[in-house]
């Protein structure tokens, strides 16, 4: 039975994408889409850099109008139109048209629900003050606009530092606002790894960003006297209070699940609309997409919700290609993500540690600190990478990368053999693009995968950062094999210097009796020591990504935790 | 039996890679290094940019010294040494020390040649003059800088449009000189099929580089009365003289095989020193590594010389893995390569068009023109992407991409897809890192992936730009879907313009005798129309690529091929 009429609930990433697929399937169908807001097929993910102004105009937010999208797919667009009830056996939805209140019915052969997720407002006493902003939409970027007129806010507060908080803080900077993130997490961009959440601490503070980490809001107050805030001052658990002329509240979000939970639709245990691979719901005419569903965890297989624009945009594909009788599947999310932060990129692809440990899952990591292109050629920058691999079969099960140029490339590649199920020595084999402006004949990715590699055979077993924050010098030995001129400019404490050239006149100076934990600049050097050591009887491990990894965690605040 | 005395010939890329990791495997055995050159371990990928000024310091260029490398691997580096023969039952090289002729043997247990390649020299008449450059090591970037001394040098011709005489035609430019790139085939850079190489022939020609394709050097002469040319009047076959104050050889490469087979050893079909998957030369002591030797196509399983940078590191890698016990494969190389030329970045990996042609390899083509990055955030750039695929299976061959911004991530994705062997579907569902300045929530690797396909299920023919340059009025009908404004900036000849938008209202005015050819500027708005038009009953093709495609072939010569 071809599908005659196709309605579709929520008209941005996922709806929109799944509303063209759909007519280009079937010139024939009635396809409707209804929008609660005034747009439809705007650029959310844009809307951080409108405030700040890198997007001067607001029209290129819109990307796509009702009347474009008549025009272009003969799709029935209603914007301010809110479904309020599906009526499963009946085929129905009933709709209220938000503009004159209007309610009416129209009936579906396949449905497809794209409400997206709901920016968080936990029940923080004072949060429903004026000049309090979410950044879901662009009348909340509107809002944000006309509460800012210039000369009117000096102090920002941005509570919560995941994607929104950080590219507002970023972009509220631009504005020349005095800015203080608030995190009630001991690190900001939970995705990441604390060590390299890490360098974001750094790269805020070194913009003129106040970061509070490890404090929640307690409550949004009135100013008192003598206290000058616009919007509230911020009062923190710890005590501090924070006058602040804008408040952005960036806490995360959560599915909007209440009209399918209305309609009696499977809800899974993250608290997201439950589909199958066809992304059909536990009523097969009703499919769902994007930021309100549960998808599989690539790496885990776990239930879990990844409100990403991507993701969303492919399941649109898939749920339109499903409708219409092509094959298709939704294989599940690897979480791929990236953030531009004032000069710093950076993104993860797949698990971090935290996600492995609470999944049981063996888990082995390197770092690694190289350069973006060939050292030779001016304007390489250190990358900073951590891969997780298992460490019985080799498989790649995450990777986050932090750096000036290259983040997104790298991040690219390892998601691409993340969906590959590619091992670390595949890593290692990659064939990828050399010339000097661009990599170097050994690409970062190839040096994460023979890193890795080393450690499977045993060539060389790794310590971890953590480890040469509290070393017992009765147990281990901590030396450090760069030069001098390094060590100078900062060694971590306990540490005997022995640069690699000299070490092998120097074995003698080195305890058997204990192990030596190695380190250099990047782990490079060190590991070439730890060969060496290894091969005359001496017990010695590297120091995963070395001083450079110690020396973030510690001056950025991961090694507090 | 433990290898004792490992000796390697050859100190660059292979070679010094190759001697570095034997270290790090076996701290005890003699490792001995012969470069026949001055150097070991330099930058050879670097030469051209010294040469133009990008690297100014020569030393940036030397990656290590043999006394770098006594102190560091504890490696005996010894070079001006040549490696006479290897006699192979005895199992020792003869040795001549080039700084003062005297001749000796060493032994070994294994022996690695990394000879790497020798610039073609053909015999034309003439080639031997003064003032005639390759671009191999340092002391012919040591020539061409005492040539060039300031004011003795205006005109250059670069004999060759492959990566050397690119690169070094930008760089010379970059040092005010004029340029002639003169080149025997209708394209530059052979590895692009020849509506790829056309954006290069336009940006060289946008910086002021003059092209000669289809011609071939006849002669290198003396200049005659009234003709100025410090080094040679370059002579070619259409009768054109081109004086020359500099010339530089940029032939092509061939593998040095002269020792291995004077040892007796295999050669394979394309001229290289043949191995096994270990890198085994036909004698099992015996691995040869880098551009010397031949590798199996990735894509096509045939045997090739890919005499590049990274394989080369990497079989170093692997062939001391080997002979130290370690399980270790060389799988093949896909050829992976970029070029930046200006403002251009352009590149390709595994095979194009004229391979697979010949292979007799079923395959299909898609191109397409998606924005580098997220439209609506400032700064983003069209790259041109063409994408080959086994129609049958769908799996990817192979692509190429030339674009100003995130040409090498693009590359490194479809790298990185191809020895995955993966399928274009696979390519449609990667999840890539998105945020505005960096890509889009469909990435251009998604789009490709999406429109191959589209093509695999038969959504839609394509139609490719050869077939737009000659049509027949009587059997197919050119629809241009543009807007006015587009095509007021240039139509191919023929076309009708009905724009997308008007397009259902107007399906009176498309013949349904005829197949119609549809195109917009870059394929995407043609694609949406072939599926209303082919729903309506009309026979349509997209023309893939489009205007975009058929513009830079066109006015970038392919279209004369």
């Amino acid at each position: 039975m071809a599908v005659q009429r196709l309605l579709i609930v929520g008209g941005v990433a996922g709806g929109a994408s799944a509303a063209a697929r759909a007519r280009r399937l079937s010139e024939k169908a009635e396809i409707i889409v209804f929008e609660r807001g005034p747009y439809v097929s705007f650029a959310n993910c844009g809307l951080p850099y409108h405030v700040g102004g890198e997007i001067p105009a607001r029209d290129d937010l819109l990307l796509q109008t009702p009347g474009s999208l008549k025009a272009r797919f003969n799709l029935d667009v209603r914007v301010n139109a809110e479904v309020t009830a599906i009526h499963r056996t009946a085929r129905k939805v009933q709709v209220r048209d938000l503009s004159d209140g209007r309610e009416y019915e129209e009936s579906y052969d396949a449905l497809i629900l794209a409400p997206g997720a709901a920016p968080l407002r936990p029940p923080i006493p004072g949060i429903e003050r004026e000049g309090h902003f979410v950044v879901r939409n662009v009348p909340d970027v509107d809002a944000i606009q006309a509460w800012l007129r210039p000369g009117v806010a000096e102090r920002a507060v941005v509570v919560g530092g995941g994607y929104i908080g950080l590219e507002m803080a970023e972009q509220l900077r631009r504005r020349q606002l005095q800015v203080t993130v608030v995190e009630a997490l001991p690190q900001v961009m939970a995705p990441l790894d604390p060590e390299m959440a890490a360098w974001l601490h750094l790269e805020l503070q070194a913009n003129g960003v106040e970061l509070r980490l490890n404090d929640a809001v307690a409550a949004f107050e009135a100013p008192r006297d003598g206290e000058n805030a616009r919007a509230s001052v911020v009062v923190l658990k710890s005590g501090a209070r924070l006058p602040a002329d804008v408040v952005i509240l960036g806490l995360g979000v959560k599915p909007e699940t209440a009209l399918a939970r209305a309609a009696g639709l499977d809800i899974g245990p993250r608290g997201g609309i439950r589909v199958n691979e066809h992304l059909q719901t536990s009523d097969p005419a009703i499919y769902a997409v994007g930021d309100a569903i549960e998808v599989r965890d690539w790496v885990t297989g776990a239930p879990a919700l990844i409100p990403l624009a991507g993701p969303a945009n492919r399941q649109g594909r898939v749920a339109a290609d499903h409708i219409f009788g092509l094959p298709a599947r939704y294989e599940g999310s690897l979480g791929t993500a990236i953030l531009r932060l004032f000069r710093l990129a950076a993104g993860c692809t797949g698990a971090n540690e935290k996600i492995l440990r609470q999944a049981g899952m063996a888990h082995q990591a390197v770092h690694l600190h190289p350069a973006s292109h060939a050292g030779y050629y001016p304007g390489a920058q250190p990358l900073s990478i951590k891969v997780l691999f298992d460490p019985d079969n080799g498989r790649l099960l995450g990777a986050q990368v932090v750096g000036v140029d290259g983040v997104d490339k790298r991040l690219d590649v390892f998601a691409t053999a993340l969906k590959a199920r590619m091992t670390v020595d595949d890593l290692a084999e990659l064939e990828l693009a050399y010339a000097p402006p661009f990599g170097s004949a050994k690409d970062p990715v190839n040096l994460a995968g023979m890193a890795a590699q080393n450690v499977r055979r045993r060539l060389v077993h790794l310590a971890q950062w953590k480890e040469a924050l509290q070393l017992d010098p009765a147990r281990s030995f901590l030396l450090d094999v760069r030069s001098p001129e390094e060590c100078a400019r900062g060694m971590i404490p306990g540490a005997v210097n022995i640069p690699l050239p000299q070490l092998r006149r120097r074995l003698g100076e080195l305890p058997r009796d204990r192990e030596i934990i190695v380190h250099c600049q990047s782990g490079q050097r060190s590991y070439f020591a730890c060969r060496l050591l290894l091969q005359n009887g001496f017990q010695a491990r590297n120091l995963t990504g070395s001083y450079r990894t110690w020396d973030a965690a510690v001056r950025g605040g991961a090694a507090r935790l």
